[in-house]
């Protein structure tokens, strides 16, 4: 089988390494509009060639799109508008109500499978691409039922070859859930980093001192903005909605400290270790 | 050489475990208010036995003070009382302000070693000890010129023993430079996690898509409060500072996404990524 990557990076590259690792792809196509990018997915093998987009679909029974949330609309109407009824049509991007919103009265919109599987590194492009990225992770699946049944079928296969589970939810509600447990965790990541590089002149200090829980908080803040901008700005309401939220819990802990009242400062922390509970 | 180790937790644990298996320790006494506690820590063969303060420190070489910061002060006077100027007293705890300050007088001061080693986890008592916990970390010792030569020699040779390699600073800027690497990190932490139990009643949600950055991010959120209130009410100055500048960076981050301005959050996630010139 031929698959087409629109977007060899992170994810796009992870994915072709997969493709090729679990013998389901048998030549994969890169297509991108960076020359370098594509020159560089070639050189580690993550793919056999590159085309313009055309031609690669033309030749390709899946097409894989991994390209920043905001290029994917444009590029999947594009794609949609190439394929045949036996062709399928994987996008994987973290925004899904937008997209499944633009396609939805294709005459196409069958062949496309709307996905978003759980996993990322705060690296980008396609030197970050990891064998067996997938494994053990959640793939959520939206609209299902828009999709064409062999489509749906090819493509949870697909994920659960890689090692994924399949979770279904309605494009509305995966954002909603994005935006709580994704989306804000990179915020608060990037307002860290920004945090102490404004406060903390001394970057020997930063360095030398990270072990105490700030590497960890802080890894996030080096994801790429070409990613993460356009995935806040789709997603604005739900993110502005938890952004809000979270600010007003951060005064909470502001009040407890200025007030000095240990009681409701430990109340909040002990709040927070609720989180034990959901994650191991 | 006899050692006993006031606060036999993650932190008192994981040393005893070190210097005996350093062969720096031959006997480990533990002492602490806790009865279940040491039992545990008995069971686990952290410590040899568990005596009262007094005695414990009678018949002990090195007394090593691993309690959350607002006990340690007062235990810290009490051990000082006790000791002889062939005893070395050393306080591992996250700030070194008000215990150095506290200290200061006293006519055995020169006994004491006022230590950081930058270390921790998310988890509490004896059970959360380990194996090589402190290797390859940065130890912070302050006021170093308060210390008698050979406490400071031998305390400074019992953290490279440990694989820490050493930084020296004033308790003050010790104090303000943990507030912005260590301490802002637990409360972006804790506030995220209260945030996400607010608004995400769905906890199936959370767990299965927690593969989004969500985990890390969230990880130091199970830290426990009996260590982490009196951290940020002694070091409120500090923290609340810091504290101020997170939250002024959040709503920055809201600003731009409220009023559409790309360009503008592309510029706080790209300054935000600098942190990557520090960080590994």
């Amino acid at each position: 089988m031929n698959v087409t990557v629109i977007g060899v990076g992170l994810i796009g590259g992870s994915m072709a390494l997969g493709l090729k690792k679990l013998g389901i792809a048998h030549k994969i196509t890169g297509v991108g509009h960076q020359p370098n990018s594509l020159q560089k997915a070639l050189a580690l093998n993550l793919i056999d060639e590159e085309l313009p987009l055309n031609e690669a679909v033309k030749n390709s029974a899946v097409v894989f799109l991994a390209i920043p949330v905001d290029a994917s609309i444009g590029v999947l109407l594009q794609v949609l508008d190439l394929v045949n009824d036996k062709q399928i049509v994987i996008d994987a991007g973290s925004n899904k109500f937008a997209l499944c919103d633009a396609v939805k009265d294709h005459p196409m919109r069958k062949q496309f499978v709307a996905t978003h599987p759980m996993w990322g590194t705060e690296f980008s492009g396609p030197e970050a691409a990891v064998n067996d990225a997938f494994a053990g992770r959640a793939c959520v699946i939206c609209e299902k039922e828009k999709s064409a049944e062999a489509a749906l079928n090819m493509v949870e296969k697909l994920y659960l070859d890689l090692g994924m589970h399949i979770i279904y939810m309605n494009a509305e509600n995966h954002d909603i859930h994005a935006a709580y447990i994704s989306h804000i965790s990179h915020i608060t990541s990037f307002a860290l980093a920004n945090t102490v590089l404004e406060k903390e002149k001394e970057e020997d200090a930063i360095f030398e001192m990270a072990g105490g829980g700030f590497e960890s908080t802080v890894r996030l803040a080096k994801s790429s903005s070409a990613m993460w901008a356009p995935i806040f700005m789709q997603n604005r309401e739900n993110v502005l909605d938890v952004l809000n939220e979270h600010i007003s819990q951060l005064r909470k802990f502001k009040a407890s400290i200025e007030k000095e009242n240990m009681d409701y400062l430990v109340e909040l922390i002990e709040n927070a270790n609720k989180i034990k509970r959901i994650l191991k």
